[in-house]
């Protein structure tokens, strides 16, 4: 039933599209991770870092908070003592080397389905933050609304290939039940695919029943529709609700993350080299654990690791231990041979301002360089990830956009070494209107909307904006233009019934 | 003579930073490239850009347009018709065979020589505009006296190696003898190494003069007291007031950084491959030349490339064809063996804000990646090269700051990973405080000054500064606590009386 909604659903917006109705809604391919990779660490290097949490796992344990979990383990012959599971080393490998190396997500949209792993790049809006930020209204609790506004500009992004998941939470409604808002907020409102609940078992069952319902229980089978992110508890601890949450997707075969969240400093030693081998080790933990519940479940391998500042006591985003630290998980799941995830355009400035670009870039350059998979957090972070800002969300697309072009390499062919038309400029004279340059103008260049390449005189005739007043208006005309991806209306019922259902048994009281 | 005054000026302030008086003033070492170098074109890529550009060189030629330095390409075999030169692909390999693949530059304070090749990366500031900018007086021209502000914040800085050439245009001073008042400004408020001026012969004649006065005349030829900017007038022209300048430092055994100044659709194709074989065409015309004059001339292969703006035509920095391009360009120096100079953190933004932080970042990263040994506009540069911002350059610092730590690579000793440490740490606990983080917590994590750590309400009661308002304080506050490096009272009154002289002689009218 799922399937034959979906392809019918599918045609329709071809017939659209066909129609030129929704032309606003520029698609960019996945880019391809084509060019050489940065190995920052020697194989010796990779090993000593393997072997070190081979020796955590086994010796020094990793905490389940969850009986169920610690039955599973202990039923793969894991042994387990006062809720600390002892790793045989050889079992991580065998259980880690059945998880594949990318998978498929599927989206509402088969053209947005997007492959995560391998040479695909995948671009996800930021993801938790409990406050907006934008120009007019500065910091405020985040709302439904709020949410809505973000899934339709990651929906307009051509940068953006995914909804993601809590783009921000939304305050406004119960917290029991907000899950059910949000996942049926990202199929309504964009067509991309997107990310389940973690909140605990029960928001993971809901987010898969409405999967289910989207898609069809057989197809999210065969191909994951949920990538779910679970957060570890560093150091060395995962709790009863992410296990909870864990257990469904697994079981679901729906994808996850496994996320060690680590400031070197409070939850890993203040050295890379530490932080490394812990963070692998607990990503290993939290991967096995899948392949023990269910062998074959899509899993990636996430770093989500940076370092305490020494006066405050806060996250540094950017921050030159983080960049190696990126490098070389990059260089771990590979040796796993599994997806990887990390980066994200990180900032601790609580505005769009300088410091936030700095910061931004500096986490999201080396991950594209790393060679990263799948990135939350791509678009819209401010203030440590407490705040989601409108106008950082627009500017961080730009830079989002120059990956895409990058990534396309260098073209050596010989109309791109261009002999001839280098034979026809005399020396002092220029390539403008050659053409070479006429066939190739449009196409020859990345063009970011909101930097102003104008001159200094011309910038202040038009208002003397800073990037963060021109992300202001682009954001705003974005929403007014944006149009609703055409939902069904069967699976459109199908959810709201679901959630009416739901909700009366999550908050009878109201 | 020279020496003998260095080494007691040297003395002179190792006794003073002994009793700790010029404290404020840090000094970092220049980092060095020991991690692993990014090769993003294959090696049968490099051949097919080297032989393009070998066809341009030979086939299609560069014009010198200077009959004397016509005769020395004749004099050495070089076929010359029309001003344009015609190259010989076996005697262009021998020559550039000459060039060594490092050199020191000297500094009047001996502990701020530079080496400029091989691993090592050096910082220079912001170069030629004939604007600055600040916070409290937006967009002004440059007077010298702001050319002596930015000599004095690069001396306070620690992640900046070089005291630069232009830094700015003195608009204030005559032009026919501004380049003495910089020259001397460079000396007189800095003790670190400093370009000539190239804007005639007699100017790179009073430069090297006025570096045979501060380090003596023997000195300089064993090893350059000047590091030059020789720009080729793209596409393949270099003109006679850079010529007449080469010569000068050529024969003087002064450093000389050859740099096609290139932005492609305008001169040069709009393809990256074809500006990469025109650009290094361009560059081997120029290193050459300087081999003939006199051969181990140290010379620094420069990429100076970006492409238009589609719409205005003027400059964009950090975008993704300059990536491609940097990338290749430095791999073209090390097929030569030459010193690369590249990068810089550019901007097209006229102030700075998110734009100019987000291209900046998209230029320097890049180039640090790529092995870049010298970074000409490391700091300070806005309005595509036409302004300086007092604000930008303090920011640029901080992540300068951020490459130094970055390039210190991964230390992988038994202390930094920490096991015992990993051992003490219960699943949940906290690295805070172990004896591990005690002993590593000063050293572990680079800090950005001017980058806001705190949490948004403690930022707001701070004013809810963005980062530009808080570099206006910093470069205000390291202005008024800057003092000036002990200069030879003799060499000073030396360096004055030749000014006079030359003044007179420049523009007797006054």
């Amino acid at each position: 039933m799922g399937r034959e909604r979906r392809q019918r659903h599918g045609g329709g917006r071809r017939e659209r599209r066909a129609g030129g109705q929704d032309a606003a809604v520029t698609k960019m391919a996945q880019p391809l991770h084509n060019l050489p990779v940065y190995e920052l660490a020697t194989e010796e290097g990779l090993e000593l870092i393997h072997q070190t949490s081979m020796e955590i796992l086994s010796e020094v344990g990793i905490a389940f908070l969850d009986d169920e979990t610690q039955a599973i383990l202990k039923e793969n012959g894991v042994e387990v003592r006062d809720d600390i599971a002892y790793f045989d080393p050889a079992q991580v490998e065998s259980l880690v080397a059945m998880a594949p190396s990318s998978f498929t997500q599927l989206a509402r949209n088969p053209e947005n389905n997007v492959v995560i792993g391998g040479d695909h790049l995948c671009f996800a809006p930021v993801y938790g933050p409990p406050f907006v930020h934008s120009l007019d209204r500065g910091r405020k609790e985040a709302l439904l609304s709020d949410f809505q506004n973000f899934v339709r500009l990651a929906y307009l992004s051509p940068y953006i290939h995914h909804s993601g998941g809590t783009i921000v939470e939304p305050t406004d409604e119960p917290v029991e039940s907000r899950h059910l808002d949000m996942v049926y907020s990202h199929i309504k409102y964009s067509d991309k695919a997107f990310m389940g609940s973690v909140t605990s078992a029960e928001n993971a069952a809901d987010s898969v029943r409405m999967a289910e319902i989207l898609f069809g229980s057989d197809a999210i089978q065969e191909s994951p529709a949920l990538l779910s992110l679970i957060n570890i508890s560093s150091p060395r601890r995962l709790d009863d609700r992410m296990l909870g949450a864990l257990k469904v997707y697994a079981r679901a075969r729906q994808a996850l993350i496994i996320t060690p969240f680590i400031l070197s400093g409070a939850m890993a030693p203040v050295s890379v080299a530490g932080t490394l081998a812990q963070l692998n080790a607990e990503a290993l933990a939290g991967i096995i654990l899948t392949q023990m519940i269910n062998p074959g479940t899509p899993v990636v391998y996430g770093s989500f690791q940076t370092n305490i500042d020494l006066q405050s006591g806060a996250p540094v985003f950017g921050s030159p231990e983080s960049q190696l630290s990126l490098y070389v998980s990059a260089q771990m799941a590979r040796r796993y041979k599994l997806p990887f995830r990390s980066g994200g355009m990180f900032a601790s400035s609580k505005i769009p301002d300088a410091q936030a670009a700095y910061e931004s870039v500096m986490v999201m350059l080396p991950a594209v360089m790393a060679r990263v998979n799948f990135v939350l957090h791509a678009a819209g972070w401010l203030e440590n990830g407490l705040a989601a800002g409108y106008e950082k969300f627009v500017l961080d697309c730009e830079i989002l956009g120059m990956f895409h072009k990058f990534l396309q390499g260098l073209d050596l062919s010989p109309d791109a070494l261009a002999m001839d038309s280098i034979r026809t400029v005399p020396p002092g004279g220029h390539h403008l209107g050659t053409p070479h340059t006429m066939e190739h103008f449009r196409t020859a260049f990345y063009r970011a909307e909101l930097f102003d390449y104008n001159s200094a005189e011309q910038w202040q005739e038009e208002g003397s904006l800073d990037a963060a007043q021109r992300a202001n208006k682009k954001y705003k005309q974005l929403l007014k233009d944006y149009e609703e991806p055409e939902l069904d209306a069967a699976v459109d019922e199908e959810l709201r019934a679901f959630m009416v259902r739901r909700k009366e048994v999550i908050r009878p009281e109201y």
